[in-house]
């Protein structure tokens, strides 16, 4: 096989496509900071317990490991670095009030999620840590929002669903794990007779609030529905309400749907979930309350947050025209560098054409060229 | 252990750093861009053959290995980006003329380059590909130069080498690969009698040349020095007068130091190489020619350029001040929400204190705050 090939599912990313992926990440960081959101660089590589640590099995099979030949511990290459920044703020801040920080660099993943996803994806991310109230999930669902704006994207739809509802179902099943899992795979496969099967022990109230919830997806009428349809728990009632806010919220900004029957990531999450979308394709933001993240490293408070893929992203977004530059010939000439150098100051790019290859048309698309003309430097249009 | 222990020689980036890491890699990136430097984000994992081929020994064995599970092939966790880049010129891009190419991003080190150094440096580089002279080189360096201007480094010493030089002193020996290594190591450690004795069975004018280069170190005058001493060849007349022009070149932007036996690298640069040095410490950026490096990709073609580690330069530039930012309350009446959007677009970072955490003090260390006065939203100092 050629030296060039690259293994599947992993690919370059060529100078049109990182020039448009390194602007969107500065409009997300610098959103990010805008909100108060402070910077954090994990490693690469951690020892694999701190990777895997209560995030379950799912993220294990993601992440690729490694031998520390310093240690001879096993490492894993991150595949998610949420697990990192809660442990950055369970740890290393110890922060007592509110942290808000976020996070841009890759992740690895041993298989891509979908048929054309990469296995590099560039995970940029937000989370929000110590602050249990609603106004913590607003907070995070709206910067994902203006992260999106900021990459001018419109037309969004965000999914809502809550970790809590189905939870709340089940608090009474003394059912085995196995047993729930399969109940959480027919939900989400939303398979009407699986469900009463699996689910005929359970009290009936339990039983059809399940049930209920297969049909409990569409338009924020569905909060209404579901209302009606589900028992009358404190647990629910509470959830449901937050959900009803959460839509009030985004009223305008997006289009709102609900599916109180998703159970994406329901072993981490544990209030309010969010995806966004827009028009096509998959979901581009997933976030949410993940309140338990931190407790493997010795503090479990309050966190809600989002990530993204900016190589996902980037397909999604329109294009952007490249910035003109400049020709300029190559010489050591004082007055020809000092008149390069105060446009490169001034933000241009000025491409210095090398001793030999003055006729070659470059990637820049120089519409200007540095000339000598009356004893100065000049920049005339092409 | 502890779930929250890292890995030796690997650290988080916590946010003062992070956020002047950040600062210093747009200014790199914008700096290479306005030399005309085409962005390129090269993966992470690669097959070992493509990141290992023609790099020599010491790449190897700093680079992790790891198992492809989708195709059982083995993968290396990058160590080095260069070769990656190499890879794109010669058979992505496979442009005619020139091309000049940057990258940012981290690499991975099975063990560290020295005492306190990290196993994961922030790599930043720049390559230009396709043009042998030394105008090439001259771009190259005045291009590092400038990224450490914007950096806000001054008192900058550049240490001049070339590759040839060793290389036209042993092109008539008939030395074994096993003996080569050895009198590299001698020159490397400057040790005159195991050199001696290494080249014992070498024409009198190259044993005499190579003895020569213990003693050529020192500022550019050591450039006279070699003229007198080394054998008259045409290879080693054209390397000196090479490196004179690189001297000239740099006269006032920088101090210049030449050690003519210097052989860091030398399996991989194949003319002139050049260190950058603050008045402290390490060297910061390291670079030079290197013709061969897209070979094994099927294009041998010039090739000169630079790389530095973020991570390090930012540990030596001094510290910057964080910008201040305005505190606001959380609420969800429009006025408020307008005002603070307004003043995030400006630029500003509007900190908003969730309820129940209106008196803690934040990290962003406010020093405005956004209040309810005469009917409006108006920014007033702390």
């Amino acid at each position: 096989m050629s030296a060039w090939v690259l293994p599947d599912h992993i690919a370059d990313v060529l100078p049109s496509e990182a020039r448009h992926i390194e602007e969107l990440r500065r409009e997300l960081l610098d959103t990010a900071r805008g909100y108060g959101y402070e910077l954090v660089m994990p490693p690469l590589l951690e020892h694999l317990e701190s990777l895997l640590t209560g995030t379950g099995e799912a993220l294990d099979l993601l992440t690729f490991k490694l031998v520390d030949q310093l240690s001879g511990r096993m490492m894993g290459l991150r595949a998610d670095t949420t697990p990192q920044v809660a442990r950055i703020d369970a740890h290393l801040l110890n922060r007592q009030g509110v942290a808000r920080l976020c996070y841009c660099g890759p992740v690895a993943h041993t298989r891509p999620d979908r048929a054309y996803a990469t296995r590099e994806p560039l995970q940029f991310g937000a989370e929000l840590y110590g602050h249990g109230g609603l106004e913590a999930d607003f907070e995070v669902l709206l910067l994902a929002l203006d992260c999106l704006s900021a990459a001018q994207l419109s037309d969004l739809t965000v999914d809502l669903s809550d970790a809590r509802i189905v939870q709340a179902l089940l608090a009474d099943s003394a059912l085995a794990p196995a047993e729930l899992v399969r109940i959480h795979a027919a939900l989400t496969t939303k398979d009407a007779g699986e469900l009463a099967a699996l689910t005929a022990s359970l009290p009936a109230v339990d039983r059809e609030g399940l049930q209920a919830l297969l049909q409990l997806y569409g338009d924020a009428s569905v909060l209404d529905d579901a209302e009606r349809m589900l028992p009358d728990r404190p647990a629910l009632r509470h959830a449901l309400a937050e959900l009803r806010r959460c839509a009030a919220l985004l009223g305008g900004r997006a289009s709102v749907r609900v599916d109180l029957a998703d159970l994406r990531g329901y072993a981490y999450y544990s209030g309010v979930r969010f995806s966004i979308y827009t028009e096509h394709g998959d979901a581009l933001v997933r976030g949410g309350r993940y309140d338990e993240v931190g407790a493997v490293f010795g503090r479990k408070r309050p966190a809600v947050g989002f990530s993204l893929d900016l190589k996902q992203l980037v397909a999604a977004v329109p294009p952007r025209p490249l910035r003109a530059a400049i020709r300029a010939p190559w010489g050591e000439d004082g007055a020809l560098r000092s008149a390069i150098a105060a446009l490169r100051r001034g933000g241009e790019t000025v491409v210095c054409a090398l001793p030999g290859h003055e006729s070659e048309i470059d990637e820049f698309h120089c519409d200007r060229v540095l000339m000598h003309k009356g004893g100065e430097w000049v920049v005339q249009a092409i």
